[in-house]
Protein backbone atom coordinates (compact mmCIF):
# COMPACT_ATOMS: atom_id res chain seq x y z
CA UNK A 1 0.00 0.00 0.00
CA UNK A 2 1.34 3.32 -1.03
CA UNK A 3 0.52 6.68 0.99
CA UNK A 4 -1.93 7.14 -2.11
CA UNK A 5 -3.86 4.39 -1.32
CA UNK A 6 -4.16 4.97 2.42
CA UNK A 7 -5.32 8.56 1.74
CA UNK A 8 -7.89 7.12 -0.63
CA UNK A 9 -9.19 4.37 1.99
CA UNK A 10 -9.60 6.89 4.48
CA UNK A 11 -12.42 9.34 5.55
CA UNK A 12 -13.67 11.46 7.93
CA UNK A 13 -15.31 8.94 10.00
CA UNK A 14 -18.97 10.11 10.97
CA UNK A 15 -19.28 7.03 13.39
CA UNK A 16 -16.86 4.80 15.47
CA UNK A 17 -17.79 1.37 16.91
CA UNK A 18 -15.66 1.77 20.56
CA UNK A 19 -13.13 -0.88 19.10
CA UNK A 20 -10.06 -0.24 20.96
CA UNK A 21 -6.59 0.47 19.04
CA UNK A 22 -4.34 -1.18 19.40
CA UNK A 23 -0.73 -0.18 21.40
CA UNK A 24 1.44 -0.26 18.78
CA UNK A 25 -0.42 1.38 16.29
CA UNK A 26 -1.12 4.21 18.54
CA UNK A 27 2.23 4.45 19.50
CA UNK A 28 3.06 4.33 15.67
CA UNK A 29 0.37 7.40 15.26
CA UNK A 30 2.06 9.45 17.53
CA UNK A 31 5.62 8.81 16.18
CA UNK A 32 4.83 9.76 12.92
CA UNK A 33 3.58 13.49 14.45
CA UNK A 34 7.06 13.21 16.99
CA UNK A 35 8.69 13.48 13.36
CA UNK A 36 6.84 16.17 11.58
CA UNK A 37 8.98 18.89 10.40
CA UNK A 38 8.30 22.15 11.73
CA UNK A 39 9.69 25.72 11.65
CA UNK A 40 13.51 25.98 12.76
CA UNK A 41 12.61 22.29 13.92
CA UNK A 42 10.96 23.94 17.54
CA UNK A 43 8.36 21.62 17.69
CA UNK A 44 6.07 23.95 19.07
CA UNK A 45 2.87 21.36 19.77
CA UNK A 46 2.20 18.39 22.28
CA UNK A 47 -0.57 15.94 21.90
CA UNK A 48 -2.62 14.66 24.82
CA UNK A 49 -3.86 11.16 24.42
CA UNK A 50 -7.12 10.96 26.22
CA UNK A 51 -8.83 7.79 26.75
CA UNK A 52 -10.69 9.28 30.22
CA UNK A 53 -14.15 8.29 30.09
CA UNK A 54 -15.82 11.00 32.12
CA UNK A 55 -13.53 13.71 30.50
CA UNK A 56 -14.60 12.39 26.67
CA UNK A 57 -17.95 12.99 27.69
CA UNK A 58 -17.02 16.57 28.96
CA UNK A 59 -15.12 17.17 25.98
CA UNK A 60 -18.05 16.02 23.54
CA UNK A 61 -20.14 17.80 24.71
CA UNK A 62 -18.38 21.12 24.09
CA UNK A 63 -17.83 19.53 20.62
CA UNK A 64 -21.14 19.46 18.94
CA UNK A 65 -21.93 16.35 20.47
CA UNK A 66 -20.07 14.72 18.21
CA UNK A 67 -20.27 10.62 18.59
CA UNK A 68 -16.87 9.92 17.49
CA UNK A 69 -15.36 12.28 21.04
CA UNK A 70 -16.79 8.90 22.77
CA UNK A 71 -16.95 6.11 20.67
CA UNK A 72 -13.05 6.63 19.89
CA UNK A 73 -10.60 4.85 20.93
CA UNK A 74 -7.87 7.25 22.21
CA UNK A 75 -8.47 10.85 21.39
CA UNK A 76 -5.58 12.83 20.63
CA UNK A 77 -5.74 16.74 21.28
CA UNK A 78 -3.18 18.90 19.54
CA UNK A 79 -1.73 21.85 21.61
CA UNK A 80 0.51 24.60 20.20
CA UNK A 81 2.73 26.62 22.24
CA UNK A 82 0.95 29.81 23.41
CA UNK A 83 3.63 31.54 22.46
CA UNK A 84 7.18 31.92 21.76
CA UNK A 85 10.20 32.77 24.17
CA UNK A 86 13.91 32.67 24.63
CA UNK A 87 14.14 30.36 26.87
CA UNK A 88 11.54 27.95 24.90
CA UNK A 89 14.00 28.50 21.84
CA UNK A 90 16.65 27.82 23.76
CA UNK A 91 15.94 24.61 25.21
CA UNK A 92 15.19 22.97 21.83
CA UNK A 93 18.85 24.71 20.34
CA UNK A 94 20.67 22.76 23.32
CA UNK A 95 19.14 19.74 23.72
CA UNK A 96 19.57 19.53 19.74
CA UNK A 97 23.71 20.25 20.10
CA UNK A 98 23.76 17.99 22.44
CA UNK A 99 22.13 15.08 20.75
CA UNK A 100 24.51 16.20 18.01
CA UNK A 101 27.63 15.67 20.34
CA UNK A 102 28.02 19.99 19.53
CA UNK A 103 28.90 22.83 22.13
CA UNK A 104 25.51 24.11 23.50
CA UNK A 105 25.90 27.49 22.11
CA UNK A 106 26.59 25.31 18.50
CA UNK A 107 23.72 27.48 17.17
CA UNK A 108 23.97 30.61 18.98
CA UNK A 109 23.56 32.93 16.14
CA UNK A 110 20.97 31.01 14.40
CA UNK A 111 18.96 30.89 17.68
CA UNK A 112 19.36 35.11 18.19
CA UNK A 113 18.65 35.89 14.41
CA UNK A 114 15.50 33.35 15.10
CA UNK A 115 14.46 35.53 18.44
CA UNK A 116 15.29 39.09 17.03
CA UNK A 117 12.85 37.77 14.48
CA UNK A 118 10.31 36.52 16.15
CA UNK A 119 10.33 39.28 18.97
CA UNK A 120 8.85 41.81 17.26
CA UNK A 121 5.93 39.78 15.55
CA UNK A 122 4.28 39.69 19.13
CA UNK A 123 2.36 36.86 20.85
CA UNK A 124 -0.48 36.63 18.33
CA UNK A 125 1.57 36.04 15.25
CA UNK A 126 3.46 33.50 17.88
CA UNK A 127 0.10 31.71 18.27
CA UNK A 128 -1.21 31.85 15.12
CA UNK A 129 2.65 30.42 14.25
CA UNK A 130 2.44 27.80 16.18
CA UNK A 131 -0.90 26.30 15.43
CA UNK A 132 0.25 26.15 12.06
CA UNK A 133 3.19 24.13 12.72
CA UNK A 134 0.94 22.03 14.88
CA UNK A 135 -1.49 21.27 11.35
CA UNK A 136 1.54 19.86 9.78
CA UNK A 137 1.68 16.80 12.39
CA UNK A 138 -1.60 16.63 12.47
CA UNK A 139 -1.38 15.42 9.03
CA UNK A 140 1.34 12.86 9.37
CA UNK A 141 -1.02 11.53 12.08
CA UNK A 142 -4.30 11.64 9.82
CA UNK A 143 -1.41 9.78 7.11
CA UNK A 144 0.28 7.48 9.66
CA UNK A 145 -3.23 5.91 10.72
CA UNK A 146 -4.49 5.37 7.43
CA UNK A 147 -1.42 3.71 6.71
CA UNK A 148 -2.44 1.29 9.82
CA UNK A 149 -5.94 1.05 8.67
CA UNK A 150 -6.59 2.80 11.84
CA UNK A 151 -10.39 4.91 11.37
CA UNK A 152 -9.86 8.83 12.36
CA UNK A 153 -11.63 12.12 12.31
CA UNK A 154 -9.77 15.23 11.71
CA UNK A 155 -12.11 17.65 14.04
CA UNK A 156 -12.02 21.36 14.63
CA UNK A 157 -15.45 21.67 15.88
CA UNK A 158 -14.95 21.79 19.54
CA UNK A 159 -14.57 25.10 22.47
CA UNK A 160 -10.62 25.57 22.55
CA UNK A 161 -11.11 27.57 26.03
CA UNK A 162 -13.42 24.70 27.67
CA UNK A 163 -10.72 22.55 26.15
CA UNK A 164 -7.67 24.07 27.50
CA UNK A 165 -9.43 24.95 30.58
CA UNK A 166 -10.48 21.17 31.14
CA UNK A 167 -7.04 19.75 30.02
CA UNK A 168 -5.13 22.68 32.20
CA UNK A 169 -3.52 23.75 29.36
CA UNK A 170 -3.00 27.68 30.17
CA UNK A 171 -0.43 26.02 33.11
CA UNK A 172 1.50 24.75 30.80
CA UNK A 173 1.76 27.59 28.23
CA UNK A 174 -0.24 25.81 25.76
CA UNK A 175 -3.62 25.92 23.68
CA UNK A 176 -5.07 23.16 21.91
CA UNK A 177 -5.83 23.71 17.91
CA UNK A 178 -7.32 20.46 16.42
CA UNK A 179 -8.58 17.10 17.55
CA UNK A 180 -8.36 13.69 16.24
CA UNK A 181 -10.74 10.67 17.31
CA UNK A 182 -8.84 7.48 16.58
CA UNK A 183 -10.87 4.49 16.29
CA UNK A 184 -12.96 2.01 13.86
CA UNK A 185 -15.83 3.00 11.46
CA UNK A 186 -19.04 0.76 12.91
CA UNK A 187 -20.78 -0.64 10.17
CA UNK A 188 -24.14 0.76 10.49
CA UNK A 189 -24.95 4.71 11.25
CA UNK A 190 -22.20 6.46 9.13
CA UNK A 191 -24.06 8.80 6.63
CA UNK A 192 -20.33 9.46 5.14
CA UNK A 193 -18.76 6.09 5.20
CA UNK A 194 -20.37 4.97 1.56
CA UNK A 195 -20.11 8.32 -0.46
CA UNK A 196 -17.89 9.10 -3.01
CA UNK A 197 -14.75 10.67 -1.87
CA UNK A 198 -14.53 14.20 -3.76
CA UNK A 199 -11.70 16.75 -4.12
CA UNK A 200 -11.34 20.21 -6.52
CA UNK A 201 -9.96 18.82 -10.03
CA UNK A 202 -6.58 18.56 -10.67
CA UNK A 203 -6.86 21.04 -13.11
CA UNK A 204 -8.20 23.36 -10.63
CA UNK A 205 -5.98 22.79 -7.97
CA UNK A 206 -2.44 22.91 -10.04
CA UNK A 207 -1.44 25.54 -11.73
CA UNK A 208 2.09 25.34 -13.60
CA UNK A 209 4.11 28.36 -14.29
CA UNK A 210 6.79 26.93 -16.31
CA UNK B 1 9.05 1.52 3.52
CA UNK B 2 6.54 2.72 6.18
CA UNK B 3 5.59 6.05 6.66
CA UNK B 4 7.98 6.26 9.63
CA UNK B 5 10.94 4.76 7.73
CA UNK B 6 9.97 7.68 5.03
CA UNK B 7 10.23 10.40 7.52
CA UNK B 8 13.26 8.81 9.38
CA UNK B 9 14.69 9.05 5.68
CA UNK B 10 13.81 13.21 4.99
CA UNK B 11 15.61 15.85 6.05
CA UNK B 12 15.24 19.89 5.40
CA UNK B 13 17.83 19.17 2.41
CA UNK B 14 19.81 22.75 2.60
CA UNK B 15 21.39 21.74 -0.96
CA UNK B 16 19.89 20.16 -4.09
CA UNK B 17 21.84 19.31 -7.20
CA UNK B 18 19.91 20.64 -9.85
CA UNK B 19 18.55 16.81 -10.81
CA UNK B 20 15.15 16.72 -12.27
CA UNK B 21 12.19 15.10 -10.52
CA UNK B 22 10.24 13.01 -13.08
CA UNK B 23 6.78 13.87 -13.97
CA UNK B 24 4.83 11.22 -12.34
CA UNK B 25 6.92 11.25 -8.59
CA UNK B 26 5.77 14.82 -9.22
CA UNK B 27 1.93 14.23 -9.73
CA UNK B 28 2.16 11.99 -7.02
CA UNK B 29 3.16 14.59 -4.51
CA UNK B 30 0.69 16.59 -5.99
CA UNK B 31 -2.36 14.14 -5.58
CA UNK B 32 -1.33 13.36 -2.13
CA UNK B 33 -1.61 17.29 -1.13
CA UNK B 34 -4.91 17.09 -3.62
CA UNK B 35 -6.65 14.18 -0.97
CA UNK B 36 -5.70 15.84 1.91
CA UNK B 37 -8.36 16.44 4.49
CA UNK B 38 -9.47 20.04 5.30
CA UNK B 39 -12.26 21.78 7.06
CA UNK B 40 -15.77 20.41 5.74
CA UNK B 41 -13.77 19.74 2.49
CA UNK B 42 -13.26 22.98 1.34
CA UNK B 43 -10.00 22.66 0.49
CA UNK B 44 -9.37 26.60 0.74
CA UNK B 45 -6.07 26.33 -1.24
CA UNK B 46 -4.44 25.95 -4.14
CA UNK B 47 -0.67 24.81 -5.75
CA UNK B 48 1.62 26.23 -8.22
CA UNK B 49 4.29 24.58 -9.30
CA UNK B 50 7.10 26.89 -10.63
CA UNK B 51 10.07 25.69 -13.04
CA UNK B 52 10.23 29.17 -14.99
CA UNK B 53 13.94 29.90 -14.11
CA UNK B 54 13.61 33.52 -14.14
CA UNK B 55 10.73 33.30 -11.77
CA UNK B 56 12.92 30.93 -10.01
CA UNK B 57 15.77 33.78 -9.68
CA UNK B 58 13.21 36.30 -8.67
CA UNK B 59 11.76 34.11 -6.06
CA UNK B 60 15.01 32.81 -3.98
CA UNK B 61 16.18 36.90 -4.03
CA UNK B 62 12.71 37.44 -1.44
CA UNK B 63 13.70 33.84 0.22
CA UNK B 64 16.88 35.01 2.16
CA UNK B 65 18.66 33.45 -1.21
CA UNK B 66 18.03 30.15 -0.01
CA UNK B 67 19.67 28.46 -2.99
CA UNK B 68 17.41 24.90 -3.26
CA UNK B 69 15.31 27.47 -4.65
CA UNK B 70 16.80 27.56 -7.73
CA UNK B 71 18.67 24.24 -7.41
CA UNK B 72 15.41 22.11 -7.09
CA UNK B 73 13.97 20.85 -10.04
CA UNK B 74 10.20 22.03 -9.09
CA UNK B 75 9.12 24.58 -6.40
CA UNK B 76 5.60 23.73 -5.16
CA UNK B 77 4.12 27.19 -3.72
CA UNK B 78 1.42 26.45 -1.47
CA UNK B 79 -1.58 29.47 -1.90
CA UNK B 80 -4.87 29.73 0.28
CA UNK B 81 -8.25 31.07 -0.15
CA UNK B 82 -7.55 35.61 0.98
CA UNK B 83 -11.08 34.44 2.37
CA UNK B 84 -14.46 32.55 2.98
CA UNK B 85 -17.39 33.85 0.96
CA UNK B 86 -20.63 32.80 0.53
CA UNK B 87 -19.94 31.85 -3.56
CA UNK B 88 -16.80 29.94 -3.14
CA UNK B 89 -18.68 27.58 0.00
CA UNK B 90 -21.32 26.73 -2.52
CA UNK B 91 -19.30 26.08 -5.74
CA UNK B 92 -17.40 23.11 -3.50
CA UNK B 93 -21.00 22.23 -2.06
CA UNK B 94 -22.02 22.07 -5.84
CA UNK B 95 -19.58 20.15 -7.12
CA UNK B 96 -19.66 17.45 -4.46
CA UNK B 97 -23.59 16.94 -4.55
CA UNK B 98 -22.98 16.68 -7.92
CA UNK B 99 -19.88 13.97 -8.40
CA UNK B 100 -22.18 12.06 -5.74
CA UNK B 101 -25.48 11.77 -8.29
CA UNK B 102 -27.22 13.88 -5.38
CA UNK B 103 -29.38 17.67 -6.12
CA UNK B 104 -27.16 20.32 -5.81
CA UNK B 105 -28.48 21.63 -2.71
CA UNK B 106 -28.44 18.12 -1.00
CA UNK B 107 -26.01 19.28 1.90
CA UNK B 108 -27.54 23.16 1.94
CA UNK B 109 -28.78 23.40 5.20
CA UNK B 110 -25.35 22.42 6.48
CA UNK B 111 -23.81 25.10 4.06
CA UNK B 112 -25.68 27.78 5.75
CA UNK B 113 -25.09 26.68 9.05
CA UNK B 114 -21.65 27.28 8.14
CA UNK B 115 -21.51 30.57 6.47
CA UNK B 116 -23.77 31.90 9.59
CA UNK B 117 -20.28 30.50 11.76
CA UNK B 118 -17.63 31.96 9.22
CA UNK B 119 -19.32 35.17 8.22
CA UNK B 120 -19.21 37.03 11.48
CA UNK B 121 -15.52 35.57 12.25
CA UNK B 122 -14.28 37.94 9.55
CA UNK B 123 -11.57 38.48 7.23
CA UNK B 124 -8.48 37.70 8.86
CA UNK B 125 -9.97 34.51 10.75
CA UNK B 126 -11.02 33.15 7.54
CA UNK B 127 -7.67 33.76 6.49
CA UNK B 128 -5.57 32.24 9.60
CA UNK B 129 -7.85 29.25 9.05
CA UNK B 130 -7.28 28.61 5.38
CA UNK B 131 -3.70 28.72 5.59
CA UNK B 132 -4.13 26.58 8.69
CA UNK B 133 -5.60 23.58 6.16
CA UNK B 134 -3.17 24.60 3.33
CA UNK B 135 -0.51 23.00 6.30
CA UNK B 136 -2.33 19.82 5.97
CA UNK B 137 -1.67 19.72 2.74
CA UNK B 138 1.80 20.84 3.19
CA UNK B 139 2.18 17.99 5.24
CA UNK B 140 1.08 15.16 3.44
CA UNK B 141 3.14 16.48 -0.07
CA UNK B 142 6.50 16.09 2.19
CA UNK B 143 5.41 12.70 3.11
CA UNK B 144 4.70 11.92 -0.51
CA UNK B 145 7.38 12.88 -1.66
CA UNK B 146 9.58 11.11 0.92
CA UNK B 147 7.82 8.03 -0.02
CA UNK B 148 9.15 8.76 -3.65
CA UNK B 149 12.95 9.09 -2.67
CA UNK B 150 12.68 12.61 -3.57
CA UNK B 151 14.11 15.75 -1.69
CA UNK B 152 12.13 18.26 -0.30
CA UNK B 153 12.55 21.39 1.98
CA UNK B 154 9.72 22.51 3.81
CA UNK B 155 10.12 26.74 4.08
CA UNK B 156 8.31 29.53 5.26
CA UNK B 157 11.64 31.73 4.74
CA UNK B 158 10.31 34.13 2.09
CA UNK B 159 8.21 37.71 1.47
CA UNK B 160 4.49 36.35 0.85
CA UNK B 161 3.82 39.70 -0.40
CA UNK B 162 6.33 39.90 -3.07
CA UNK B 163 5.50 36.26 -3.67
CA UNK B 164 1.70 37.31 -3.89
CA UNK B 165 2.93 39.96 -6.16
CA UNK B 166 5.06 38.23 -8.11
CA UNK B 167 2.58 35.30 -9.20
CA UNK B 168 -0.44 37.55 -9.38
CA UNK B 169 -2.23 35.79 -6.15
CA UNK B 170 -4.41 38.71 -5.19
CA UNK B 171 -6.28 38.67 -8.56
CA UNK B 172 -6.97 35.15 -7.87
CA UNK B 173 -8.15 35.74 -4.44
CA UNK B 174 -5.10 33.48 -2.64
CA UNK B 175 -2.43 34.37 -0.69
CA UNK B 176 0.84 32.17 -0.18
CA UNK B 177 1.13 30.31 2.59
CA UNK B 178 4.32 27.90 2.30
CA UNK B 179 6.47 26.60 -0.21
CA UNK B 180 8.11 23.52 -1.17
CA UNK B 181 11.35 22.84 -3.54
CA UNK B 182 11.90 19.02 -4.44
CA UNK B 183 14.89 17.80 -5.72
CA UNK B 184 17.74 15.83 -5.29
CA UNK B 185 20.13 16.09 -2.17
CA UNK B 186 23.90 17.27 -3.36
CA UNK B 187 26.63 15.24 -2.24
CA UNK B 188 28.61 18.01 -0.99
CA UNK B 189 27.80 21.31 0.68
CA UNK B 190 24.68 20.59 2.86
CA UNK B 191 25.78 21.54 6.57
CA UNK B 192 22.30 19.45 7.62
CA UNK B 193 22.71 16.07 5.65
CA UNK B 194 24.78 14.36 7.99
CA UNK B 195 23.93 15.94 11.61
CA UNK B 196 21.52 13.31 13.38
CA UNK B 197 17.89 14.10 13.13
CA UNK B 198 16.59 15.28 16.51
CA UNK B 199 13.18 15.37 18.09
CA UNK B 200 11.84 16.19 21.57
CA UNK B 201 11.40 13.18 23.30
CA UNK B 202 8.25 11.02 23.26
CA UNK B 203 8.12 11.63 26.67
CA UNK B 204 8.05 15.33 26.50
CA UNK B 205 5.98 15.09 23.10
CA UNK B 206 2.95 13.06 24.65
CA UNK B 207 0.77 13.17 27.42
CA UNK B 208 -2.00 10.44 28.41
CA UNK B 209 -4.65 11.41 30.30
CA UNK B 210 -6.50 7.88 31.41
Amino acid sequence: MSLIDDLTWRYATKKMNGQVVPQEKLDYILEAARLAPSSSGLQPYKIFVITDKEKLEQIKEFSFNQSQIIDCSHLLVFAAWDGYSKERINEVFVRTARERGLPDNAMEEYQNRLWEMYEPLGNEWHRIHTAKQSYIAFGLAIAAAAEQKVDATPMEGFDPVKMDELLGLSELGLKSTVILPLGYRAEEGDWLQNLKKTRTSKEKFVTEIA
